[in-house]
């Protein structure tokens, strides 16, 4: 199977002309949608990752259904934290729990390397049967959590507000976080490789928590790791680097490596690319809670944005974050449509 | 009594030169030091609140105990929403609980505007006792929550994750929002102007969540009504404008008005200050977490920012954020010390 260098996610990633604004969304195979839920019954989240056909027809439901111009892998970015032996389970409506977290030199040194090919086998699996089944249709998303944000839920054992004990682990602990972040900055490459290899034509890198750091101690203390794995990428694939919260780090970001940068909606989108500057793409950056609006609200919003980007090469449209559990379908569809309508140069 | 215009914290608050960079904290009184916590087993949080006493008892405790540069009433943005008749509670534990949330048309309807004056005349009286108190030796800063901020509350009913209520009904309910907010800014303006008479020198307007908002958003829906509270003020005091999670909302915070902006810790306080402009002074910007590490990790962080500073006239230190009630006092008072020594330029 051929997918063509020329379709519009992938131009615009490299920064050439395309036709219209491509778009996708984050979480746009998710619980907002009636067909996503009707397979959840039948499967776990784990055992949903785990099975590559049920997977695969997850990622591939809203190709069809919306109209996007990607598809993203059904995954999580915790699948990597599995083979760490730290006690990794989704626990039924509260999320992820770690069970036994890393907040001590002695967890960190009882870390071992995370063999990629032998324990997320599965995961590549997917994407194969993806690819296989998207043809050359639109190009499938690979991706991985970046080093802090995974990090972030080693050491809390689970979601965080304040990010206290990652902190303070940190601060108090330079030696046993760099061995921590080694061994995910070099689990992380290898899994994204293996994706790409796989036939993921294109890959995001979720930072997503990283917006809760001081610019100074995401320098000293994420940038080193996170430019380890986007540089062991290489060419290979056009990365797209994201977090949120992110308007204050965005130069540093950008530093640290990608050629796409994800803007979440709290920075106007032609100021959070003139900060990234013109040498890279940016990807954004609607408020996803404006798919919770009635659609000319939807429209008034995609259209400011669009007007911001200018029609200039590098602009991949998306929300700012994932699409919310309680946002209508129809919504969804609409904004796909308004923004290829809105943005068609052809 | 009086308290000589050229204490530090006000010479900054107006951007004149100072002997030292003047620093006080957010939530310097709180639960994180025992002479608080001894307090607060004997009144329950509202309770607290509403005893004059015993609120200014809290609110000079810091000041011997840290050195801090100024004293900040003890009080609670949400007192304000009381009589607006939507069932505050201060639950045990669990934060504020709004029992009655203002979610449609006829609930914004419902709501009167608030008698400042007939209602929160004992903040007024925490004012009097603690600028007696005082006397001459660092000035009281008054403060109130920001209409949106405030809002969101009254909206969601308690604290937030994603605002998504608040959102919708921005979105979908302009007219009734606009009564909301109205309503809010103009008793939040009799509120400082009040606390201003009884003794307050300058104030700070909290808009603590207004960084989960788009620019565009910001502008539309929450710029106006601050700026309605900052113009009420006007030069009887100076305004520190703050919130949280704003890199991206810097200028157009600073278009809505106040003095000095406050800046959380996700900036850089250089590149904050380049975006507010040195027309206005900036606050901040050490992130809280830093306070739970050991002082070596506190003088450094405290002397980037200090750097960063450069000396120039117009610069309060602070924290981005509230203390952490499981920060050692010890630790509180080491920054301000640090933040004295290291900017000593008599």
């Amino acid at each position: 199977m051929i997918v063509p260098a020329d379709v519009p996610l992938l131009r615009a990633a490299r920064r050439e002309p395309t036709p219209f604004t491509p778009i996708w969304l984050m979480r746009q195979a998710g619980r907002y949608m009636p067909e996503y839920r009707a397979i959840r019954a039948r499967h776990g989240f784990l055992d949903l990752c785990k099975t590559p056909d049920a997977a695969a027809e997850v990622t591939l439901q809203p190709v069809d259904r919306l109209g996007v111009d990607g598809a993203i892998l059904f995954a999580d970015i915790l699948l990597i934290v599995e083979p760490l032996g730290v006690g990794l389970e989704f626990a039924k409506g509260e999320g992820p729990v770690i069970h036994r977290p890393v907040r001590s030199v002695a967890d960190a040194e009882r870390l071992q390397p995370i063999d990629v090919d032998a324990t997320l086998g599965y995961v590549f699996e997917t994407v194969r049967i993806v690819t296989r089944a998207l043809a050359d249709r639109v190009p499938l998303i690979g991706f991985a959590g970046a080093p802090f944000t995974v990090a972030s839920y080693v050491v809390e054992g689970g979601p965080s507000r304040d990010f206290l004990a990652t902190k303070s682990f940190m601060y108090e602990e330079p030696a046993a976080w760099d061995r921590l972040m080694g061994i995910l900055a070099g689990a992380t490459a290898r899994y994204l490789q293996g994706q790409i290899a796989a036939g993921a034509r294109i890959v995001q890198l979720f930072d997503s928590w990283v917006g809760a750091l001081a610019p100074a101690d995401y320098r000293q203390f994420v940038a080193p790791y996170t430019r380890r794995v986007i540089d062991a990428i290489g060419t290979s694939a056009p990365v797209i680097h994201f977090g949120t919260g992110t308007s204050g780090l965005l130069a540093a970001m950008r530093d640290a490596g990608g050629d796409v940068i994800g803007l979440d909606w709290r920075v106007d989108l032609d100021e959070g690319w003139r900060i990234v500057g013109e040498g890279r793409g940016v990807q954004g950056n609607l408020d996803p809670a404006v798919l919770l609006a009635r659609p000319s609200v939807i429209r008034e919003r995609a259209a400011d944005i669009l007007r911001r980007a200018g029609g200039r090469p590098g602009h991949i449209f998306n929300l700012g974050h994932g699409v919310y559990q309680q946002t209508p379908v129809e919504h969804v569809k609409a904004l796909v449509d308004i923004v290829h309508e809105l943005s068609d140069r052809r």
